[in-house]
């Protein structure tokens, strides 16, 4: 039983009955067919607003796509330290932005707080020539530490960089796991909590491979095709992007999925914090359980066979550091985690 | 009926399978699964030869990521006037090697000659700090005109470039198409014909989105991972594109999949060559038919509802231009080209 | 004697006196001192219009933030295949612009024509994602073979890209010989003949290291100041820069210099005119020489000790090639050439 | 009186009598003249080190130059959060390096700590495609602190950043104040303490516009002379860098010229350590004085007419805050300072 991540799973089985619908016939090329089409107007149903959507392949490419259309190469975006695009894309989002810069800042739970968007704008002078320019702050939902941000939260944080009318785009990778958390409507944690730009995750939550970005205002999605083209990622057989996010939206499928995961991590989080032989980082507030883990559980898990990764103790509370000998340890679960490996885990933990 | 691409259709119904039978199971993500792991070694096996492969989703990724292997910044690559990495990738060849110049040559058919090459390089000083430096050549297999280079010509094209030492990128989003008219195998018009890299092609050929980069120097390959994750083509659910390269590979469906698609064009060439009302562009060597139209062709074709592409007449042999009212028409068969259709085409071109 | 290049010499001596009389007290830097303030001043006044100028240190560089300021990544530039931008900037323009292509032309001596541009922007599709789009045109102003447009000339080539909208932008690294040559006004052969942005060459007519970036149209410039300081190109002791520029534009210093560079031209370019040894390649317009050498002149230069540049054939008039045994010579003249040196090279040539 | 900054003034008299008698008579361009050459035999007398030197306009330009030599697109790089690559530079590293990370470290008074290289290499996993790859460190000498790295501390540095074979860069715009102050050759702060290149500032210790790139490992400068033109920092009157620096180095007066200004400083340092209406947030080491300013002395500074910048306060000591009203002053002396303004300021600071 592994809790890696949530990317070591296939895909749901709807996703799939819609590829092979998908199959058949001769269809336009390049996102000109109406497989693509409809989930274009499926997007803008959902948000319950104009939309410009662009289907890439990998959620690497959605975020370095959505920054370059919101920042200039001398622009700042300003970001959590732990976020995937500081830590886990290889350096994309400069790549695709021939350069800004990433403002790392730190924050609890990987969460950014207003103070922190504040005193990283006093060190950035607006207009100065010799600076790169603060344009965009990015934020994940659900956060790579499994937190969630409040629409109250969102706007918070876009209030901050109001002085700079700094776009805001959302990582939502796990946007599903956050909305079933939430409970709110994708449209009030999105544009009407003031995020610009969405980068609506299908892969994590149960497609092959298939990502969105999805502009609220579609004046700054004109450049898009371009930058989606010379970037690799215009599928020639577009159809095949478009049934995934039809499988995946037809009928709510994928806050089905979404729904499953949460339930799996609020068990094994509901279990940690009944029990004394561990305890959770942080509260668990979509699919992702971290766990600060005694010598003890560390070794019952590795008896048990449990996969899972260390996580970096950055983000933790500073009044509850790591203490000697434990560890931060991430449990991820996905649509497809059996509830039986949930129940053989919390045992392991639990001793 | 359209013969607009080889990209219209969907995928071989043995490329479903692969995937479906993929989807079971959790697997290490980002490329570490057995899916992937069999295909680089069918690759090696294929080209009897030691490789490194990269899978990637798009031919326009394969191709900047091959050549961004080979050039730096700096660097220039000599093509054809009508390669794909010129004409219908948006630029991304420049965006991935950072500014590398591409120098776009002549040719009948989209054939590069040796004549062309030397010709070019004498206006690139070597060395000299002022100019970008000749660096690579890229040939495509079959061409953008669906004519095929022989492994002695892509020798002497490589034997053109020795001077400056060219590495051989050579694009092959049709190489099997190329491969079955040229009857040998792939090692001889690979790495035995001097090739350094190769676009090994999948998405025409059946798969939804699935291409190949393959070092024949792996030597030449040892960035490439920083590169293609930074270009958000490393896939998570990396089994995926293994499984598509798996219902490719497996017992020589790729082969059989590109001999149907080259037979339903040699039937058209053939039916073109023997009759009055149309003349080929040059010889069909693969899966892709130009036809020089006159206006009763044309006239006929559009009341068939046959869909091609009207296109560039700059690869024409300069001694047979377009007449009067003549057009260059691209027609192009897939692997799921319907015979039947390809009968009423010629129908309606023959009058 | 040698005739490489105008860049060989030193500076004029105003400039030098313009540089020690800067060279006192303390000024604000990076360009906020009264000799840059009086500069843009000056540049106003001389070309009767509002302008955004932005000094720089090199050429290369005023072409490539130029060129930067104008297209996007995913731009294409048309120029001409002998021009500095293409031939001698070492990809810098690809560089600024994070990658767009230039699209190299012929044309005899060195210019473009209507019907060229009109050819290129024939296989570019507008508005199609799959290509770079045409949005720049770039001419030089003497052109590298020394040639001139007139406004006519101008007029017509932007007429001909009036269909994409594209910008027009003019090198005159040898724009004061060129205005010499044409009589008239710096408007009209900029602004007024729909120049949009102009590299203002200073080096070559006199300068230490001075170009200047004119924009005729200040919207364009808003993010240069970014664009110049991020290419290390913002002086910190700007008064430098604004001196060197003073120096030359006080008293109509720099068409004085230009004069002379251009006289020295004329008397060599009629010797070899009425002469019987040798023939020009084009007419000699600015303060260049192209002359075809027989064997016989060539050793006749060489005993004399004459130095100059054998250059490119590509751009002679198709019907008057290189005969066996010639080459094509350039003689560059400065606003230091010394007329006896030129008389001793009419008569190397002379025999 | 000001004290803003040491590109404020000129340059020195010897710098221009170089420049004067630089300007005669005719020379290769391109740096391929003897005042060039003669610089470059200087510079490997001066490091009794055989180097690699390319002299630039710009410190923006060294470092951005020095920087990209040594890393990969997806590499990262070491440095303080007050350095001038990270904020003065308006983005200069990303641009020239294509889009590395540079990794922002804090310490007191603008100086790396071993323990702070450690820490951040602790958070960039080696080999891992998923992450940028650490791969320089970059450190200024003297730092934007005035402070000074003895030889000892740039070993540790080295040594903390040698477990990932970090390439290691030392910004000296300001080498000589560092260099006077250490008292020991350069040779011994810079490749026998373990410096790769330097960038070796001209500007603020007396040139007009000329910093030098000097690689110790020769091996790493070959694609230097692409990188530099292609940047548009190859003066074709290359004669003029090359002078300036033969203004500076003759006669040691480089050294004299930062002896001046170091002077300076440290009366100034003297004085408000031996008053008590300021204090000094960090040891004068240099030639910049970094005062703490209680709001009386800051009245009295604005009565005096002094100029000068107030400057972040994040590289104070912790245990040494400000307090409340009080400001951080940075206070610049240059070759050029005139000990009367400096009896001025220390009036006026004293009260």
């Amino acid at each position: 039983m592994e809790f890696f991540s949530d990317n070591t799973v296939g895909a749901s089985p709807r996703v799939m009955a819609a590829l092979a619908a998908a199959n058949a016939g001769s269809l336009p090329s390049y996102g000109a067919d109406d497989w693509t089409r409809r989930v274009e107007e499926r997007f803008a149903a959902l948000f319950e607003h104009e939309v410009s959507v662009f289907l890439v392949l990998t959620g690497t490419a959605a975020n370095a796509l959505a920054l370059a259309s919101l920042v200039r190469p001398w622009g700042a975006v300003l970001t959590h330290e732990e976020a995937h695009v500081v830590e886990d894309e290889c350096g994309a989002p400069e790549f695709f932005t021939a350069g800004a810069k990433l403002v790392d800042l730190p924050g609890v739970g990987a969460k950014l707080t207003p103070e922190a968007v504040t005193r990283a704008l006093s060190h950035l002078r607006a207009g100065d020539f010799h600076q790169v320019q603060a344009q965009a702050l990015t934020i994940t939902q659900a956060t790579e530490c499994g937190t969630v941000y409040t629409p109250d939260e969102v706007r918070a944080l876009k209030a901050a960089a109001a002085p700079r009318d700094l776009a805001l785009h959302m990582d939502g990778s796990r946007f599903a796991n956050a909305l079933v958390t939430l409970g709110c409507t994708p449209a009030e944690i999105t544009w009407k909590a003031s995020v610009d730009v969405l980068s609506f995750g299908g892969t994590k939550n149960g497609a092959l491979a298939a990502e969105a970005v999805i502009f609220f205002d579609t004046a700054r999605a004109e450049e898009m095709k371009w930058r989606r083209k010379r970037a690799g990622q215009t599928l020639s057989k577009g159809r095949f992007l478009g049934a995934q996010f039809e499988g995946l939206l037809a009928d709510d499928h994928w806050l089905e999925l979404a729904r499953h995961a949460n339930a799996q991590a609020k068990r094994l989080a509901d279990a940690v914090a009944q029990g004394n032989q561990a305890r959770l980082a942080w509260p668990c507030q979509a699919n992702e359980v971290f766990i600060v883990l005694p010598p003890a559980a560390q070794a019952r898990l590795k008896a048990a066979g449990a996969g899972y990764y260390e996580w970096s103790a950055r983000s933790l509370p500073p009044e509850a550091p790591l203490r000697q000998g434990e560890i931060l340890g991430r449990f991820v679960m996905s649509f497809a985690t059996e509830p039986a490996h949930v129940e053989r885990l919390i045992t392991a933990i639990a001793g």
